[in-house]
């Protein structure tokens, strides 16, 4: 089942314990979109400047993903972002962001992505995530993403967002900020009277936590001794999440659980070098052997 | 099988979002006998001044502790402790400490508890430990705990300890401080190096990890959406983590990861009221319900 996903598409520069890298492809929905295709076919929608490196391009051949939504903008440039692990490998310092191109007006969803069921509506402007989800047939499930930006300066746009959608996917700042509760359960139950059905907090190294009307749920991270560069664990989490959902028939708290595992499992790839290195270095079968032997670790 | 516990015995006063309460029953040993006494007889070993309040003697009124070991010392005064959770609930700060009989010589083990087989030496000055095991005569499992002041102060004499344990407990800022890793596993692992064929990691509100040198393990917290006061939950979870494991004949992997989630299960109770009031609250099928509901929640 064909998986929709819109969000960011950069141009990184990134400094962690391990080294530096510069130029490197990054933004949300490059992680995203990567991490799912080991499940499902995957539909990208984003747009870049002109500038765009050719790497960009080339970045997914060989999966499944559609990138006929992908826009190259002439006259606009890529959105960039220079961030630094060197303080805290679980959260990154922002040296420099350049919105560019992502401060101008959303991509357009192609006529035949229209009819997408699965979709997920990465971190930007609120007002642009109900934009693009009104153009949407038939949506079955609806996950978003937000960041603590539009918590502070557009929180009604969110608010309306959240009314809007099955899921959202944030991480624990975020969801204290948005609700002003410090215990995660409470921020996650408050989360859930906005809206949506779900809710999935990301706790970084300390692994995630699932709050639905049925079920509370937690899960530790994948154990990892050597995180190289933890840029896109996050994307990668709810792309292994979504698409692993995408393949499923229901989402029963049974079904989202297996999906959360999947995401630690995919996330874990993703830290283990820089960029897409850890992903691109990483197989349905390797993912699915690191499913089996975390569900193993955690039987006891 | 007889577990034998040395620690501090004292009186608390703690403040939290959920109130203040004044010179109420605490200390290491009290929070660990309690928690372990659901699943084996506990032997208590610790030393209070004359000024004990007559409810420290009823505290373990109809539990199976046999509290031979606790001595009364004429002309002390008994360990206090004030600590406030008003900032962080998931860490304490310490307002007023008066070491008081716990600066003074360490108390005697009673001739009948030296064949005790199941060993928790709780935080206390790494010399005074070492003086305690030396005088038991079969010890099977030597576990103790520690903390950052006997890190920074006394590292040769805790090294030394190191290399006459089986396992060490500790939290995760110590084990940051004892081994200058920030990775916890690496942090792990270089503990293991010191001696111990296990460390427990304790993480707070994030749970606990364990590293041994055929095993590595993450287990979350038990998800609570109300921690009135989280004094003694870290003792608790070694009580339960013993008193489990002083059932079980052999320490597999499998036994020790079991030992964990009793741990983490039984600190759960402790978190959900004042001092000693939830796990007083707690009953040996309580704790094995909830143990079923984790495991059950853990199984994706």
């Amino acid at each position: 089942m064909s998986l929709l996903v819109t969000g960011s598409i950069g141009i990184d520069t990134v400094e962690t314990p391990f080294g530096k890298r510069d130029d490197v492809i990054g933004g949300s929905a490059v992680y995203f979109a990567y991490a799912s295709s080991f499940f499902t076919p995957v539909r990208l929608v984003g747009v870049v400047g002109e500038d765009a490196p050719k790497s960009l391009f080339n970045v997914f051949e060989g999966r499944d993903v559609d990138a006929g939504g992908l826009e190259v903008r002439k006259g606009s440039k890529t959105f960039r972002w220079h961030g630094s692990y060197l303080k805290d490998l679980n959260e990154a310092v922002t040296v420099e962001v350049d919105l560019n191109v992502l401060a101008e007006r959303a991509p357009k969803i192609p006529a035949n992505f229209l009819d997408s069921k699965y979709v997920f509506l990465a971190n930007t402007h609120p007002a642009l995530q109900q934009q693009m989800l009104a153009s949407l047939t038939q949506p079955k499930l609806i996950v978003a993403d937000t960041m603590n930006l539009w918590i502070q300066t557009q929180r009604d746009e969110l608010v309306k967002l959240l009314s809007q959608i099955h899921g959202l996917v944030l991480n624990d700042g975020e969801a204290r900020l948005l609700t002003g509760k410090k215990n995660l359960i409470e921020a996650g139950r408050d989360v859930l009277k906005l809206g949506p059905k779900f809710v999935v907090i990301k706790k970084g190294e300390h692994g995630s936590l699932l709050c639905s009307d049925r079920d509370t749920f937690v899960l530790p991270a994948f154990p990892a001794d050597r995180v190289v560069d933890p840029t896109g664990a996050g994307d990668s989490f709810a792309g292994g999440m979504m698409g692993y959902l995408s393949t499923q028939g229901s989402f029963s708290p049974a079904t989202i659980k297996r999906a959360l595992a999947f995401g630690t499992v995919v996330a874990s790839f993703t830290i283990a070098d820089f960029s897409l290195a850890g992903l691109q270095a990483a197989t349905r079968e390797a993912i699915d052997e690191r499913f089996s032997e975390f569900k193993r670790a955690m039987d006891f």
